[in-house]
């Protein structure tokens, strides 16, 4: 197996070798005297697991700056959905790729996907190097054959050790009871997670409690749907007892901070699902409402907003950057986000002379409320080095793609 | 004069040269044929107005991430002040050096200030070339020998091309009535602006409505301190007579989010301000409540903020951006903050190839949704550069300085 030696990088505060031998972290040590098949010399780093975003639809960066400001109907009806009428394949996987060049750069390794034509982004992901969870979409709408489709391609694919897939009904108010429990069954039969929508502005909310008499976490969890292989996004609007039931249900809640802000769906009630141990994590959600994909940034809005809604001591940076690492990790059962021997070898390597990270004080606090993506120099995802120097393979091919195909849009 | 032309760089989506001739644009036109004595390739770039930062405490960057997520009157007692209190002149001009390098790389060239030993402040300024209001501090702890030295440095101060000062009583809770009518007499008499924190908190408000039977903007106006020559920071907490007062006055009014939400203040009421008229401005506080200088950051936290607690059409990406860059500008008299013959060169140009500007439907979505610094290759500030390719002057030195220096804090 390939080795991989990090020299006099520093973690936790105290400088250190790190070997990486195939995709696992073999050895962690002061110094480590073997040769290896790479070596990175690491001095002035400081090494930290890297983030794994939660919810997003990376094919939509190709829409990013298309339409923005406007009230969500118009924004939707108008703009973005006619858009996403004219996308054909080939967008997918460029789309995916700017996407996942976006993420490397910003040093996210894994993202929790819904959107289309998924095997042009499992392509990209692969070609990539990246980890991802690719959602199957489900709406009513498509169809039975279009969803029947759908089905008979997640019971064919063969997972690969980057890329899975999930079964991804929309949301409640695009997807009926039925769709919804034959996604509890296919997901089953497919031993894969299940990814949706839920409760992410208060018109959801009034309009199922109208239809169905219940809230939508009381409705999906009436239909089997939330499970511990079970992701929510953004879950704004919950009541006591719907977090009661999340928290019992053992369901990952995905908060999208800066797409609450900008469609103005609400702020994430932090505290009411931490202090009911629910495992709350992070997702930038998709660029047409962020507009980027940042873990980095996406941090410190999780932290902030939940603050100005509460208090100054609410989702401290530690526990910010936990959710958006090791329990990222954690919830779609990738063994990473710790630098940790036998763990998955994915990490960052974090410029420690950039002057975001100076004085260092306190190297969690500087990440979460001060970095930005250049203070990243090294992206490392199952024991690949996918970023150095601030470089990714094919950067300067992805963006000319990116730009080409983005003119149809126009 | 000295003469820079800028080859091929893109303005408002057209490509262009750009001259400038000493401190001031000279000619922008389609190709501009002379021999300057320097050329910039700025081909594959847009060229941009720079940020202008209206409230900041620069040289606390040397406390960046000291002590997060407490309580504030716990923050302040038991770890601000007493950091502060171990600061000599030295510290001041090598922590003020790290925020204009951190600012310039964000692509900030100017910032109204207000902090301790002000000669060094304007020493670390005028080295680095950055444009500042540095603010003379005034409290009413500091005793009268202070306060009249302080304004004696006012008077004998000559302002140089980059460097102004400021007279800034503190707050309306740390100045009494009459120090804050003395402030408006030595400020007239030395014709410069008047700087001061207003209305941050609801204990601000509550405790001065008992004090003094009216609100901190009522009691202000009554002093005499409230005109186009004021700028006043935070302004969370306004009634709706209070934003007549400050529209009357045309005070700038300076939000700072990213503060206000970390500290738990609360929510700036941008369409209360900007429905009356108000010279509303952008700042990012000091970083021990930030904890960056990124106007970049500043302006999407300003926006989001503004509509999640609206609608998604409250705080548009451009008139975010205008308030960063030409109202800006304008509040603080520098004539700058837009790329036009006649105005102050002062500019940015952004690599257009950067993942985050791409696709590029709308750059002003790009750059205040998007973008982080990376995106920025070059900053101009009357007439020089300052940054090119992502590097600044002397660094590795400033770097090398504040690590060394905030040791004595730990």
């Amino acid at each position: 197996m390939k080795t991989l030696l990090i020299k006099g990088t520093t973690l936790n505060g105290k400088v250190v070798d790190v070997l990486i031998k195939g995709n696992k972290f073999e050895d962690i040590a002061p110094n480590i005297n073997t040769i290896a098949d790479e070596e990175i010399d690491a001095r002035g780093t400081a090494i930290i697991p890297p983030f794994y975003n939660g919810h997003c639809h990376a094919a939509m960066t190709l829409l990013r700056g298309y339409a923005d400001d406007l009230p969500l109907d118009v924004w939707l009806n108008e703009h973005i959905w006619p858009a996403e009428d004219k996308m054909v394949p080939r967008d997918i996987y460029v789309g995916t790729r700017l996407a996942v060049l976006e993420m490397i750069k910003s040093g996210t390794v894994f993202f929790n996907d819904m959107y289309g034509m998924v095997e042009e982004s499992i392509k990209a992901c692969e070609e990539m190097g990246i980890r991802a969870q690719i959602g199957i979409s489900l709406m009513d709408r498509m169809g039975e054959k279009d969803i029947n489709g759908r089905f008979e391609f997640l019971h064919s694919y063969k997972r690969s050790e980057l890329v899975t897939l999930s079964v991804a009904p929309h949301a409640p108010y695009t997807v009926s009871k039925d769709l919804f429990r034959r996604c509890v069954k296919e997901a089953e039969k497919a031993n894969v997670m299940i990814h949706t929508h839920l409760s992410e502005t208060k018109k959801e909310i009034d309009d199922c409690m109208a239809e169905h008499g219940v809230s939508p976490v009381e409705l999906l969890d009436s239909l089997g749907i939330l499970t511990e292989k079970t992701a929510l996004a953004h879950v704004v609007h919950t009541s006591d007892s719907d977090a009661d039931i999340l928290a019992k249900r053992k369901c990952a809640i995905v908060t999208n901070p800066a797409s609450n802000m900008k469609l103005c769906s609400g702020a994430f009630k932090f505290d009411q699902h931490v202090s009911r141990g629910s495992k709350v994590i992070i997702g930038t959600d998709g660029t047409s409402s962020n507009n980027n994909l940042s873990m980095i940034e996406e941090m410190k809005f999780a932290a902030l907003l939940s603050k100005v809604n509460d208090k100054p001591t609410t989702a401290p940076a530690e526990m910010v950057f936990d959710m958006a690492t090791k329990r990222g990790a954690e919830a779609f059962g990738i063994d990473a986000g710790e630098i940790k021997v036998g763990k998955l070898a994915d990490a960052l390597l974090l410029d420690l002379s950039n002057e975001r990270l100076v004085p260092n004080f306190n190297l969690i606090s500087n990440i979460v409320y001060s970095a930005d993506s250049r203070c990243i120099d090294t992206v490392i995802c199952n024991g690949q080095v996918l970023m150095r120097g601030g470089k990714v393979k094919d950067e300067d091919q992805i963006i000319a793609d990116a730009i080409e195909i983005s003119k149809k849009f126009i």
